[in-house]
């Protein structure tokens, strides 16, 4: 992988550049479209390509327990599985397994979680993770990382549990490396190493330090977007980034709404991935430029305009309107997930492409009035709704 | 409508024909897939046309539940509203009114049932169905006809509920023909009759004669397909289709397997409709020209061939594989279905197709050497899984 930086606005403003990898070449800021486990839900890795998604991600968690990474080796690697033959990045899993309950134990060593699935017991360390990213074959990689949930009832005890989390991240990041390494994977798969420190600035600073030492393609914020609200995560990703090395990509996880990245971007970061285009497309909502529709909601039952009239995805130039949409959501029809879904990924990537126009002339006026819905917080946007 | 002959291999055996719309032609034998409440399911209007799909089934009892006539006629029609511009047939109403079981009275006028989405009591007579067939705006509408659900425990009363049926719908026939002609849509849309008479010979000569009597576009064969044995199913087709008008396009309704129609075609049947290529989609179900294959059965998790080596689907050009397919299915991932969606009616037109270019010259051997899934019923083909 190679990083390619065409233009930065200072230390601390926004960048353009271009991700090489053994897959093809994308421009950043990008949004990376989730492909969950091994699909983008509903659609076509054509259909998503027609998006304009330049970069997939998939997540190790659910590979790891289906196909796993023995069928994805025998298929050829995930490119060739899910016929995707554009950039993958994986993440370790990690974040999974600490959100969706089923641990067992945390060590040192690593995690032990319980296989939803047939309830097996799975250990997932720093080598298992990079060695299933081998498998998969992606052709970025996130280091494993400790990341327990946020917050608790005693600050005492979860300010002790996320200085342990930091130094554990810290020697994980180390273990990761050496294996990677090790494996002689270094030349087709990057490996990025994961920043945390919660919402503290110093925390954050140490992280930076500690994780850079080791001369990484690419890095990525983590720990953010995991129930903080919207101040918060604009200054710590406003005070993280900038600190992170001008000459590799810095990626920020699990982010978000259109504002949110938006102001991230404007901070200096280059990456993004979210659920929220596909999942609130299959959930009845279609984002647009001036804000988010519930297509469910009575006035778009006589509602003949299509979603927005300048966008190019195949709902809108299919001519498909809103009242046809809200006919199929109230019938819980399949294809009214997929048109929203195609709706959605499609103005993700016009924003991001709008975002890198924008960089280089740095006229910001110009482009919010094109994106109202990137101005300020959406009325009733939750934290928790980000991931 | 005008319906073309093409050719005919004598009085009882198959043809090969055109059917003319206002919004197009196709040629026939022809499989119309069906698209129940303004959508089929999963897929887009040009994914549909891509499988070669020549026409669209819509179900009225759906489309008068949601969105109903009111809006569809804002709308421009059932064509307008999800984007087909390709002809569009609607059944009555009445199958789904009487096997869904929501009746709640039967008369002379018509039925009464109770609107599943909210309790209310809906009419549904003859001059109501045709009114709301005129509202979709369909190329072919079908005669609105009392088929009460076949057998019952005592064979005197089934016997009696059977005759009155066939006499009843014969009097809503000729409400049906003299509201349709009435309201002067005969030019733009075509009121097609249709033949019940259950499984017995004599019933269905007769109702062949008191349906036909009335000089209609075409006629249908239905109750059919609601509970019989295959051989009962093959013997009534090839009683009644070459009783009916040679003239004029024969229809059986929410038929069948590949088999059942191949032995309907060979009886001169011209149109079918059914749900089985899209809903055994969505369930993990793939048809091939040798037979089914349910895509979550272990042998497929590593099986890297694509569905059928010689099919042009999305599916298969795509190089998709069985393992992908079953490691989707598995998952309950929406793509799953889609693939196979596309796959199954990309199938059936190959059939038609080849039915249609078999037909003149009549080698038949050759044709079930293509297709031994047409051969005989297929093992665990239960008749009520035919609609
Ligand atoms: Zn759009
Ligand atoms: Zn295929």
């Amino acid at each position: 992988m190679k990083f390619e930086l065409h233009h930065a606005s200072g230390p601390a403003g926004p960048r353009t550049g271009t991700v090489h990898t053994p897959h093809g070449s994308f421009p950043t800021p990008a949004f990376m479209t989730v492909g969950t486990q091994g699909t983008v839900k509903g659609v076509t890795p054509e259909q998503v390509r027609a998006t304009g998604a330049g970069i997939l991600l998939g997540n190790t968690y659910h590979l790891l327990l289906r196909p796993g990474p023995e069928l994805l080796e025998r298929a050829g690697g995930l490119h060739r599985f899910m016929r995707w033959d554009g950039p993958i990045l994986t993440d370790s899993g990690g974040f999974q397994v600490f959100s969706l309950g089923h641990i067992n134990r945390i060590g040192e060593d690593g995690v032990v979680f319980k296989n939803p699935l047939n309830g097996d017991l799975v250990d997932l360390t720093p080598e298992r993770s990079i060695a299933t990213q081998h498998a998969i074959g992606g052709d970025i990689l996130m280091a494993f990382d400790d990341c327990p949930p946020a917050g608790g009832d005693d600050p005492a005890a979860a300010r002790e549990r996320s200085k342990l989390a930091m130094e554990r991240t810290h020697r994980w990041l180390d273990r990761c490396v050496a294996f990677h390494r090790g494996r002689g994977r270094d030349g087709r798969q990057a490996l990025f190493g994961i920043v945390q420190g919660g919402t503290d600035e110093g925390d954050r600073a140490a992280c930076v330090e500690a994780v850079c030492s080791h001369d990484l393609p690419g890095y990525a914020i983590g720990g953010v977007a995991v129930g903080e609200d919207t101040a918060a995560i604009d200054r710590i990703v406003a005070h993280t980034a900038p600190l992170m090395p001008a000459d590799k990509p810095r990626y920020l996880m699990g982010v978000g709404y259109p504002r949110d990245i938006v102001a991230a971007v404007r901070s200096g970061v280059d990456l993004f991935d979210c659920v929220l285009p596909t999942r609130h497309g299959r959930s009845g909502h279609a984002f647009t430029a001036a804000g988010a529709l519930k297509l469910k909601n009575a006035p778009f039952r006589e509602d003949f305009a299509v979603l927005e009239d300048a966008c190019d995805c195949p709902a809108c130039v299919g001519g498909y309107t809103r009242a046809y949409l809200h006919h199929l959501v109230k019938c819980g029809e399949i294809l009214g997930g997929v048109l929203l879904t195609l709706h959605n990924l499609r103005l993700y990537q016009r924003l991001m492409a709008d975002l890198r126009a924008t960089i280089p002339g740095g006229r910001w006026d110009a482009f919010f009035s094109r994106w109202p819905c990137a101005i300020g917080p959406e009325e009733g946007q939750a934290a928790d709704e980000r991931r």
